[in-house]
């Protein structure tokens, strides 16, 4: 197998409900682990105690700032259902909790009821079009992990001159070539450039929250994301996201509350 | 005083972190208090845990039906912090856990940095054009806690001829004259028709998991709503929702994972 994400999500097990893992610093944004790919150790932790197997609606807080290294994982089942079930989740390092996360999970593939979507796909355009995002990785390790491409004025925006609207567009896949699942979906919800480098806020914008909806179980190939930001009042955002696979299916969405420094 | 949010949101401490409440019925939706009620009586009972006043993002998770009558509620720090606090909180009916809550706190009125608001307020035109919703209270008792204004189109789908749109636009105010605060918005996010009405889905919908970011304390008067589902898939659907006060200010965002029977 050998790809990157799998081998950075296995978690090994030291107890009922425990499990350690090393957190690699290859998801690093500067000095620390991207908070989507934290999310993606506690909803592989969860799905061990969940009767169902797909992560239906996650939210996590960040309670501080977690580092590469060593943590402890802790899920804890807290109400079993026949359809869904609730788990919750934490990462802790040294002694202090950094990340808890609430989830309920079912099972998508058994899922019955009415469809209608009404929203579009983003139009990207041809790949010939887009710009591969150049964010240099010696700082911003987790560039390595995708390739991303972007419309030309939106690259340009992540490394200077910001377009002035707070919205990402653009298609993302692993660079090893693995395919997208399920939970990786909460690490794509949280991995493009934060939309408000787009206003020219160049900076660490530390997640307080993040909740991501699995909708569909993605197809193989890229996926295709738009992010925006609608609401940034006093230095709190949130950005919303929604990702749609190759074939053109809706698969998550994502909102997460942040905070832009003054 | 006397107004009937306040009276039945009025928890009785019993312990370190526990309280009890009598759930009143006149929050029901049928026999079932509503959800965003119920969230309501949690964020009291976690902000009497948490070192700063403001709910700014919270997630209820609803495990099980919640019947009117006594429920306990306990809640726990889970993360004190200079800025921020996560706390946890539960409410239990018997010895079943009901409802499980997960928020982060802070002081919007010591919140500092950027603002940026590029959504407008939804249209609704003078009072005059817009209609009192006219759901049968004897039925749906909460009905009668809210002063709710509808364009006439939405307020006749509501009751029985959709719009064929999932969305629902108004105006909503407690009908007893107390002002709306920020407590009161995870009340609201949940207090309207919901979407899928629209589509002809005249059915209980069951809200799998809740969250409200809480962006502004609101003036008082109006609150003016936005309400719409984008992504209906085999029966599950996101509700999206935005409040707005009387003055143009947006004060809080939500979404809801929500279940539409076949």
């Amino acid at each position: 197998m050998g790809w990157v994400f799998d081998e950075d999500t296995d978690l090994v097990p030291t107890g009922a409900g425990t499990w350690t893992v090393d957190v690699s610093d290859r998801w690093n944004i500067g000095p620390t682990p991207n908070g989507g790919f934290l999310m993606t150790l506690l909803i592989r932790a969860a799905a061990e105690m969940s009767p169902q197997p797909d992560p239906l609606s996650v939210t996590a807080h960040y309670l501080g700032r977690t580092d590469p290294g060593p943590v402890s994982i802790r899920a804890a089942l807290v109400k079993p259902g026949r359809n869904f079930s609730t788990v919750e989740a934490s990462l802790f390092q040294g002694d202090r909790e950094r990340v808890r996360m609430l989830g309920t999970f079912g099972d998508l593939g058994r899922q019955r009821g009415p469809t209608r979507i009404v929203a579009t796909r983003p139009e990207l355009g041809p790949d010939e079009g887009l710009v591969r995002n150049d964010t240099d990785s010696s700082v911003v390790k987790i560039a390595d992990r995708f390739d991303l491409l972007l419309p030309p004025e939106q690259a340009a925006g992540v490394l200077g001159t910001p377009t002035g609207n707070a919205r990402v567009t653009g298609k993302v896949r692993f660079s090893d070539g693995r395919p997208p699942d399920l939970v990786s979906l909460a690490l794509f919800a949280d991995a493009f450039p934060p939309t408000v480098f787009q206003l020219g806020h160049y900076t660490w914008i530390p997640t307080i929250e993040l909740t991501v909806h699995f909708r569909a179980k993605p197809a193989p190939g890229w996926l295709w994301c738009d992010f925006r930001t609608r609401f940034l009042i006093d230095g709190l955002m949130e950005e919303d996201g929604e990702i749609w696979d190759e074939t053109g299916r809706p698969v998550a969405l994502s909102r997460q509350l942040a905070r832009v420094p003054a």
